[in-house]
């Protein structure tokens, strides 16, 4: 792999052969998030039996698919930025990025009352099967949220374990990201309950909540493990713009999406009386999505979910976010055209933001 | 200070001395916090000023008092294993404790629906009351609880922060301390659900879930950063004594005590159908107590709860109990007994034994 800049792209040769590179050392992730789940059942199954069922409802939802974006990114930075696929903390960091997204979405799907993940019942939801089916005592469903809860503090924990022994730089990058995530979620809850219609604010939360912490920060901290600092800003610029179309199609996705292809609800946000940038423009453009949203002191049930959808599409805002959405992938790609990187990587990166923000799932 | 050991102790002078010391070091602990959660007020102001409702929630539970246990083990593990008052992480270690604890008090009142800690509205409860009062969508207590979910959240984020740059040895520690107490809890929560009156797993949950972290762990990882593996050994029979008692402690105040001097509601632990050692011992015990409380599907009201103190002291379990105590307490003396400690340590870690095992809140 050579570092020429400007160059005719190579494509043929040089992609597949990084993404072979790529390949194995998200292998390798998947074979240390094992790892570290195997250990913790060793620790527990001999005098804490029960425990099992907190870490194996970690380990199942990472078994149970997922598009592992993340540490993907992460490995793509950290390549493009010509770090040595053998670097030991590579796999942890990406690792730990994974665990990081599970905890998020136990936490999340509590938060929003979600019934299936990856096309599996949620932890709380499991978890409260399993309460009824053995027939314990108290409410079922107050304690699989609180497994799940608990779940969710296990993997974060797990998360922060793996990057113990990172540089500085690193672990700064890392708290940061926490942190922005979890402000980001608390924003997203706190604007739906609030239910104003600022598309802004509801843009800002999407990135926040989101978009940041899945795309940008993950390819920022695999360059800044490689020690390159001159990628910083040509990431950042692709990393937000791509973080905010990921969560725009997001967004499409839980309002016309087919849960079986997605793994998860759809309608989930008007259930949730979420304000979306999606919903957000449709209430400020259209006077009848004004008139079939506001007045609520609730969610929107299945019936009218319907009717919104139609007027997304009608008043023109589902187009406008679609439009939305090419013009940041084409900002995103504008940030790679001068940026230091080796040919084959630019159009890896360019790639992964057509999958990005086209994708069904 | 001198570390000569198995002379005559030396109190007057000794003693008050190092609590100098070490108040020192605990106010700067605060400063820590306080610094921490000022520059997150800072950074969210600008651009998501909700977040600050989340920060505050935190810095809030911070001010409104709490024992400041564990980083007082923290730093006086530390101080009598000869470490420098001057260390710079350790303010750093000991706040990161207190704000693991914060996470965890705030996780745990979800959990267990409490409504007050430290003498103020649990956050979940404060949360839904400013849902309320600001007339927001949703219901105002599901808004409380995912507000505290994400509270608790950003604490844990803020404390594994304060612990970047630290030795790997303490952040093992630190990384099994987290996952051990969380598994405690959970471990807490699932005896409860099955309510099988075994008081040896509810023993070991006790020692799990609280009484090692906030002994034990905090003295041994203070120990660690000091550098001092010999005191390793007598810091665990120490620590874990001195660790059961103080969960002991906590389960009698939690049947018998006044709610205005300990902070928190008297009787939860009975509300919430937990599988304490005091019930556990006392279901094996005594007919009357399996009658009162094995045939019932959820927790037991305030008209039972005070027919269970009275055969709990009737019983004479609650002797038992106190009895156990002050067992445990003669046992983690015993274990200092020959440590290679300065004598001055030995008497304030002795102190400190009587005040955890025999304290009113």
């Amino acid at each position: 792999m050579t570092t020429t800049v400007g160059t005719t792209p190579r494509t043929a040769e040089g992609v597949p052969a990084l993404r072979k590179t790529r390949a194995a050392v998200l292998a390798g992730v998947e074979r240390i998030i094992e790892t570290v789940l195997a250990g913790e059942r060793a620790r527990w199954r001999p005098e804490a039996h029960q425990a099992l069922s907190l870490v194996d409802a970690i380990g199942d939802l990472v078994a149970a698919g997922g598009k592992r974006l993340r540490p993907a990114f992460c490995v793509s930075g950290f390549l493009a930025a010509g770090g040595s696929p053998d670097e030991p903390g590579l796999g942890r960091l990406a690792a730990a990025l994974e665990l990081l997204h599970v905890f998020a979405l136990i936490h999340d799907d509590v938060i929003d009352s979600a019934d299936t993940r990856r096309g599996r019942p949620t932890v709380h939801v499991a978890q409260a099967g399993a309460h009824r089916a053995a027939g314990w005592r108290g409410a079922p469903e107050r304690f699989g949220e609180n497994a799940a809860i608990l779940a969710g503090d296990l993997a974060l924990v797990y998360a922060g374990q793996l990057l113990s022994g990172a540089a500085a730089p690193v672990l700064d990058a890392w708290a940061e990201l926490c942190s922005e995530m979890m402000v980001g979620q608390f924003l997203d809850v706190s604007i739906a309950a609030e239910y104003n219609a600022d598309p802004e604010m509801s843009r800002w939360v999407a990135v926040c909540k989101s978009g940041r912490y899945s795309i940008h920060r993950p390819l920022s901290i695999g360059a800044l493990l490689a020690g390159r600092a001159d990628l910083d800003a040509p990431f950042e610029t692709y990393g937000r713009a791509l973080g905010e179309a990921f969560q725009l199609r997001d967004d499409l996705m839980d309002a016309f999406g087919d849960g079986e292809i997605t793994g998860k609800p759809a309608g989930l946000d008007f259930e949730q009386h979420k304000m979306t940038l999606l919903l957000a423009l449709a209430v400020q453009r259209d006077e009848r999505v004004r008139a079939l949203v506001l007045p609520r002191s609730g969610g929107i049930d299945r019936a009218d979910a319907d009717e919104l959808r139609a007027l997304l599409s009608e008043s023109g805002v589902r187009a406008e976010v679609e439009a939305r959405i090419d013009l940041l992938v084409a900002r995103a790609l504008d940030a790679l055209k001068d940026a230091p990187l080796d040919n084959a990587w630019r159009q890896e990166l360019t790639a992964m933001a057509y999958e990005v923000a086209y994708r069904d799932r």
